[in-house]
């Protein structure tokens, strides 16, 4: 393993995914340094306390000197303002990487800013809660779970190695993708279901107050399921819908065709085409099962 | 407890719910037979299997032969056709109940078939788990969950307290509501979420079948939630969309102007109303934590 191992590894912003991180590190000591930068004096001082950091900054700059891994772990709308701070700083042969979940934009926003012979891994790992924040984060996390590689083909080998080695001794499983794809993927995956299930949550915000309170009262039917997705860190994900825009547009558009057809069939009564519908959603369920997803 | 105890308890359809309350019956000793009337010979090989039912029909009348208390528990969309058959058999005192997840359709389908001095009271316990049948009942299904009553204003009050304290005796916390509330409320909790479900399932589905693997296979990002909601029963569901279709059209109209507002925001890449949606969903989750449904 001592070839996973980094000399100092820098965290820009510092939440679920990234304190997670952290702790895989700490615990299997493949970081020397542990350098934390975030925005709020609250989440240094927990990851402080909590052992997950050996220095502390609020300075993308000082947090990313002499490092021999960047790892950007920021909502992806602060990725450029960032990568902008840190970029002049970073010694030839860092390796950045990130954890957000667009990786065209992620390499739109970071690889401009970076200088000639820093390697840029852009990354996924698909593993979240509806927690968030320093204290929300815990080093099984991504056991199990994938994690997308998304670097251009001329990219240095030893750093994706490197990078490839860092999430699978978090217990993932890594995939390398084309970026675009990725995006495609996820829309469907991820971000797609993240707006539906914030779209209903609003829905039912709007209604009439006694009325709401009973929808909250009797959620256990299906309802807080989607509760419980659309409590997932609102900046994130605005940052997300933005940031693949027209992945999420196009599989939105294709959800609209098949909800105003299952709407059409409610309407006129016809049981079969739901029937049919609904039938065929257990032989996806069943494939996630096979997958071990769930 | 002695006066919650009934004499012969007939079930016209057993899977999840029925037999999960058969369970509650046999643990807790309210029933001093239970007879159970089931479409295929498994359902009554496994309920016997089981200890569940002392007496196993194919026939609705046979079935509720000196019942003192009928409970239906098939889809809705059977309702009309087995209160057809058992109701004749009936007799005056009977409590008839069932547990549909749409009460105005319920009364409708089982009341003109109850002769003079039977007592109807709808039920809907708001429970229950993605799997289906007899085998997936448990006990333990209704603790701490309400459940909604909808007896009409003359319905004979000892009927009414007497399925209160059945359901009190599940663990459930009993609620008594107008029956077109009930549905509008339940739209909202329940219809609309795993209608959504089974529409972005379908839109998975439709998917060029490498990326639907991939769909698969990433499916931790959120998709997966909902793959489990609309695993639940296709049968059980056509008849809810179908039964309560003016209260789901309602609702779904609604979801379509916001998720179209989403939509919008989306596209012009109005970052301030995504986030201002999105945070609002953290206030209706956390009424959920507080209201302990989750």
């Amino acid at each position: 393993m001592s070839d996973l191992k980094f000399n100092r590894v820098a965290f820009i912003g510092f939440g679920l995914i990234g304190s997670s991180l952290a702790r895989v590190m700490k615990r299997d000591g493949l970081a020397a340094e542990i350098a934390v930068c975030a925005r709020t004096k609250k989440t240094l001082e927990t990851a402080r306390r909590l052992g997950l950091c050996d220095k502390a900054t609020h300075d993308p700059a000082e947090a990313v000197a002499a490092a021999d891994l960047v790892m950007v772990c920021t909502p992806l709308g602060a990725y450029e303002a960032v990568a902008k701070v840190f970029g002049p700083a970073l010694s030839a042969g860092t390796i950045v990487s990130d954890v957000g979940s667009v990786k065209r934009a992620a390499a739109r926003d970071l690889a401009p800013h970076l200088r000639e012979g820093v390697h840029l891994v852009p990354g996924h790992p698909v593993a979240g809660t509806e927690h968030s924040g320093v204290d929300a984060g815990f080093a099984d996390l991504f056991k199990d779970r994938w994690c997308i590689l998304t670097p251009q083909a001329d990219t240095d080998r030893e750093a994706v190695k490197k990078i490839t080695g860092l999430w699978q001794a978090a217990g993932m499983k890594v995939e390398i993708m084309d970026a675009d794809h990725h995006d495609r993927v996820l829309a469907m995956t991820s971000h797609l279901p993240h707006l539906i299930a914030y779209s209903i949550v609003d829905t039912a915000t709007a209604l009439e107050e006694e009325l709401q309170k009973e929808v909250v009262k009797f959620s256990a039917g299906g309802f807080r399921d989607f509760t419980r997705i659309a409590a997932s860190d609102p900046v994130m994900w605005r940052d997300i819908m933005l940031a693949n825009r027209q992945a999420i547009l196009d599989i939105l558009g294709r959800f609209n065709e098949d909800l105003t057809g299952l709407q059409r069939a409610i309407r006129r009564g016809e049981g079969d085409k739901l029937h049919e519908a609904f039938s065929r959603a257990q032989k996806i369920r069943l494939g996630v099962i096979d997958a071990k997803q769930d």
